[in-house]
């Protein structure tokens, strides 16, 4: 009940193709990833200069053309890959469709890794927004990015559509409102009077660095920036949730999306540059007569607060719409990370259970699992955003080199192709755009790889000490862990699969029924067992003291059951033990059999019931089918409490009428038509 | 395997007798929490006289009093509940046969709470005393507390008996060691050159406190002081676990403990007012001079330094001694919460499962219930002394106070009963004894409960606002579940009880097996449905996908299985529905019949194999079981990887030899003689 209220109601698969996205909406989901970005990625860029003085932060706008040089070659290089591969998969699909196994895994544990890293960074810099407009919520930091993410995955549990309208608002208002603040901020300094940011009083203290140290500052300021860039990736592995033409739509929603980022992101560090944000990784020790005690406003609030004044109208729009869309970039994570978990099952590398969707057409064990382990690392970091960010990116950067050179050998492989063809061939109209096509697409990809390359490389050095050491063994973690998943399913297949041995012809048959004490649970067991008519059915007492079998059997000859009691001892309280004793006994005096046991079992109504019964029963049947040739068959026994939750009683007892009612939940109408048609030619 | 090396080898019920301990090693296993509560309690009763100034510590001497006088009386009464009630059901049994259901079931939740509150107290005095000796591991306080209690946890699963054996020496070394102190202190006073603690340097900044404050802050630290009280009440839960003659051994190991006890708590209290200790709440604030970095040492450590000199040898045997008693005072709790968690199971108030005997006769479950709860208590409160002292004892006073409360109408109910007596038989020798006998524990119990219930009072009031409201919600509400579980299982036990309206004549007799897809296992399954002859047998597969039927259909020919398969379409993915549906389709035709579903299920080697199976047949059988009529026969089929924990794999296909091997565990071999007698009655 709890469950429909938060979830709504199940949806069947035919309705999976409603479900699509056009372009209006899509852009919001999958944007806001990487629009979010520039929400933190300035003031870290920013801040990591500040660290060296107040001199360095005039390296900021060559940093900061860097960084959106590299975002222009990676949006180049995304709309190739849409092109080439469109059925979701993104640069795992690239990686091991043209560099092999181990790199498609390892980009897939680089992104799993990554998504993570999504959530819990969003969630911290939404949090550091919030905080920046409404101070007092400082002292609950970690319960509020707590509490985002659960809010977050009931959302999403919910389904995809759903979810994009209640996001489609926010982003757009983000984008609007960051521009207009760009343009009034760019305006009030055409006029001459620019905007001044409350923390451009406070001095830093200086510090004697050496070149070594100031190239390192550069590099490391640069990789932080870089953060501004994650989330591009997302739209290629959802081509598949864009209305047709899917890949067209996807490539306009791409460029549309690095266009706006690359405007936010240059508006935003010029504004922050000219009004003087002085934004500190420890603003306690490195800004003189900073207040240790008040939370640090974020850049962006920093910069709101500049251009139309604290606690304004606009100020609260900006800060509140930035919040929002950056809980929506934890959003896009709850659209990857289970689409590539259920991409991961279907090829073997990842529990099946990934595979399942649930009520509402989602995956909704991979929502779970993103949201406990986003929720894990928010604790451990104590939702600090710079502290997370240097977990940050590496894994995108892992998958976007290995993606873009899994695409240079697509483009050269189709290259030979069209170099194999008898030469008339290879200059139709059509093969020469192919051919084109291809050779943009290689230098495209060329560039962009050289480009992520030397990216990874910085930013592997720069981070590798702050902490990012544990993304590299998570990495490489997580893959053997999938290849081990793959060597496993492979390994039960082949030992599963149909081959010459079979043959049928057990014989013997014969039932036992289990009795601890002689209760309607067991007498309807006994039911069951005689219409069964097995060639020959005991009742098995395991008694623990001389008293306890006393009764037993005084109680079997009182009601006039109608089946033989056999009463075992077990001095060491143990129940299966005697039981499979009497089963090789039994089978040594008259040949093999197959035995089957019958076991009664509650079916409770509330999951706390599970608690108050004692699981000796599933204990003894867990036992028992270790042992060769024995079947358990569950005899259930509806408890009272069942009938609340499951609408019927156990109530007619063992000889009254079992004809059964009917079964209807709604969903049952179209199947009941199949089953109609289909069983009739059955019988 | 890893549970064998850390438990040990499992024992027979038979054994428990030898388990029974000397007085020799019940003194430390049953004293060690009253004897190490010397180790806090002293200190906490000085350190709220500190927070009113200086001066209030002339108070101390009286306080301490105080407490001496209600310790020697709690001993005295207690010495009169084992003899009435020596069963070991403690205040809880006194409290529910002289007062009623309610009363009984408030005791057991206090002692709940307060064996709950133990653990944490102790293990975080424990660690402060470690770190007072080793100030570098004041950084992983809270891991520390945490690995203790795992590490506690893990020994009390071995089993009662090597516990003790384990604590045994400690416990004397540490009152044989602070007695030495003291000793040795009081001849330094004697001598003239009395032992100067290292904070009686620091001067306390005194406040202005009104006179209503003085007599609360005298009230609250006699509350703080009590806290040396605790753990008297575990000789009167564990009397069982004497040797005989039982009740005169628990006694005078009482009296003996409570001895000790009063002798450190006075000797040590002495001790730091002369070497002039200042304990602090808050030392940053509160002494003057005071290094804010540096953690401040326990009271136990500052004499001891005072009297030996710091770092001297007989500072770390003394320090070490002290964490190692409170570890053990710990220990006590895991003896306590167990058997008072099984008496309630067998009494209906708790889940049946805290009434089964693990593998080494100990009562596991209660055991990794407290250890978890007590890990959540101290991460909660951060490992933090003062502030879990706050809730500390009221669970101990409302025990104790119900206990006396019961102990007076116990023996005023004797005394009715020896007035009832016909003159001359009330006038013999034996019956004059117990009267007086009765008078003498009426009048014991009687002080007691005034006592107890005054204190009760103080500590409600001085404790309260102090963070001891929490118990106060939890004492209820335990209560309340507690008497749910009662009622559930009472209606539970109702609605299976046999009676008239039982009788047998199910008929009927279908078998359906379950095909996913043609594999082995499901082979097994058809072989055993056919064995069993039932009257009538399909297979039957149900289909998402047109594609899926055909290529099943197309297998079945192929392997020519000798059972009719029927297909069935189930367009919204789901397995069960179709089923049930298909069942009520053959009842409507056939009649009331009883339907034996069979599913092949995996049996696996490794706790994480089963999150790698998707549960898919689980939740069938799960559905289906609610289908009235139905039963579900669960098929095994062991995985290679089963083999290397169970030792056998489930090669021989269906058809082949199936006799069964010998299970032998060691613990069969008496279990065999009784089946092999009792089977050879059966046939």
């Amino acid at each position: 009940m709890a469950k429909r209220i938060l979830l709504g109601d199940p949806l069947a698969t035919t309705n999976a193709d409603e479900h699509l996205l056009p372009k209006r909406m899509a852009l919001p989901i999958f944007a806001s990833d990487a629009l979010s970005s520039v929400a933190y990625g300035p003031q870290e860029m920013l801040m990591i200069l500040l660290t060296g003085g107040l001199a360095f932060l005039a390296f900021s706008p060559w940093i900061a053309a860097a960084v959106v040089l590299l975002l222009f070659v990676i949006v180049l290089s995304y709309r190739q890959l849409i092109k080439a591969y469109p059925s979701g998969g993104g640069d795992y699909e690239v990686a091991r469709k043209n560099l092999g196994e181990v790199p498609g895994v390892v980009v897939a544990a680089a992104l799993l890794v990554d998504y993570v890293l999504t959530v819990s960074v969003s969630v911290a810099s939404g949090v550091d927004n919030l905080i920046s407009a409404l101070p007092f919520l400082n002292n609950v930091r970690v319960e509020l990015a707590v509490a985002f993410v659960v809010l977050i995955v009931i959302v999403n549990l919910r389904g995809v559509r759903e979810a994009s309208r209640a996001f489609a608002i926010p982003t757009y208002v983000f984008i609007g409102s960051v521009l207009v603040m760009i343009v009034t901020g760019l305006v009030r300094i055409a006029l001459g009077h620019p905007p001044v940011a409350e923390s451009a009083q406070y001095a830093v203290h200086s510090q004697s660095i050496t070149q070594a140290a100031v190239i390192l500052l550069i590099l490391r300021a640069f990789s932080s920036g870089c953060s501004a860039l994650t989330g591009i990736e997302a739209v290629s592995n959802g081509v598949q949730a864009f209305r047709k033409p899917k890949i067209r739509n996807a490539q306009t929603t791409l460029a549309l999306m690095g266009t706006i980022a690359i405007v936010l992101f240059a508006g935003l560090t010029t504004l922050a540059l000219v009004s003087g944000v002085h934004y500190a990784e420890n603003p306690c020790t490195e800004l003189i007569g900073w207040n240790c005690n008040n939370p640090q406003p974020s850049l962006m609030a920093q910069v709101a607060a500049a251009t139309f004044g604290m606690n304004s109208i606009p100020f609260f729009i900006i800060q509140a719409a930035t919040a929002v869309v950056l809980l929506l970039a934890a959003n896009t994570a709850f659209n990857g990370f289970p689409l590539l978990g259920a991409v991961l099952a279907r090829d073997g590398y990842a529990p099946k259970s990934l595979n399942t969707r649930g009520d509402r057409l989602v995956y909704s064990n991979g929502m779970i699992i993103l949201g406990i382990v986003a929720i894990g690392v928010l604790v451990i970091y104590q939702a600090n955003l710079t502290n997370l960010i240097q977990l940050y990116i590496i894994g995108v950067f892992v998958s976007f080199t290995l993606g873009q050179c899994g695409m240079i050998r697509h483009w050269i492989r189709g290259l030979r192709e069209l170099k194999a063809m008898p030469a008339d061939e290879r200059r139709t109209r059509e093969n020469r755009q192919t051919a084109f096509g291809n050779r943009k697409g290689l230098v495209i990809n060329s560039v962009g790889a050289t480009m992520t390359i030397i990216v990874l490389i910085i930013v592997t050095i720069t981070k590798f000490t702050h902490g990012a050491w544990l993304v590299f063994i998570m990495i490489p973690l997580l893959s053997f862990l999938m290849m081990g998943v793959y060597r496993y399913y492979r390994d039960v297949e082949h030992e599963i699969r149909m081959d010459d041995t079979i043959h049928f012809g057990s014989s013997g048959d014969i039932a036992i029924v289990l009795v601890n004490k002689l209760q309607k649970p067991v007498v309807k067991a006994i039911d069951y067992a005689l219409a069964a008519q097995h060639q020959e059915a005991f009742a098995l007492h395991v008694a623990v003291s001389p008293e306890d079998a006393e009764h037993v059997e005084k109680e079997w000859a009182e009601h006039d059951i109608p089946m033989q009691l056999v009463t075992i001892a077990s001095p060491f309280r143990s129940y299966a033990a005697p039981v499979i004793k009497f089963i090789e006994h039994y089978r040594e005096k008259h040949g093999p059999s197959v035995v089957t046991v019958y076991l009664p079992q509650y079916i409770v109504g509330h999951w706390w019931e599970t608690i108050l019964h004692n699981r000796r029963s599933r204990r003894i049947a867990q036992q028992l089918m270790l042992v060769h040739g024995v079947t358990i068959t569950l005899v259930p026994w509806l408890l009272d409490s069942s009938e609340l939750v499951y609408g019927r009683r156990s109530r007619p007892l063992p000889g009254q009428e079992r004809a059964g009612r009917p079964y209807s939940p709604e969903q049952d109408q179209v199947a009941e038509k199949y089953v109609n048609e289909t069983a009739q030619e059955a019988k």
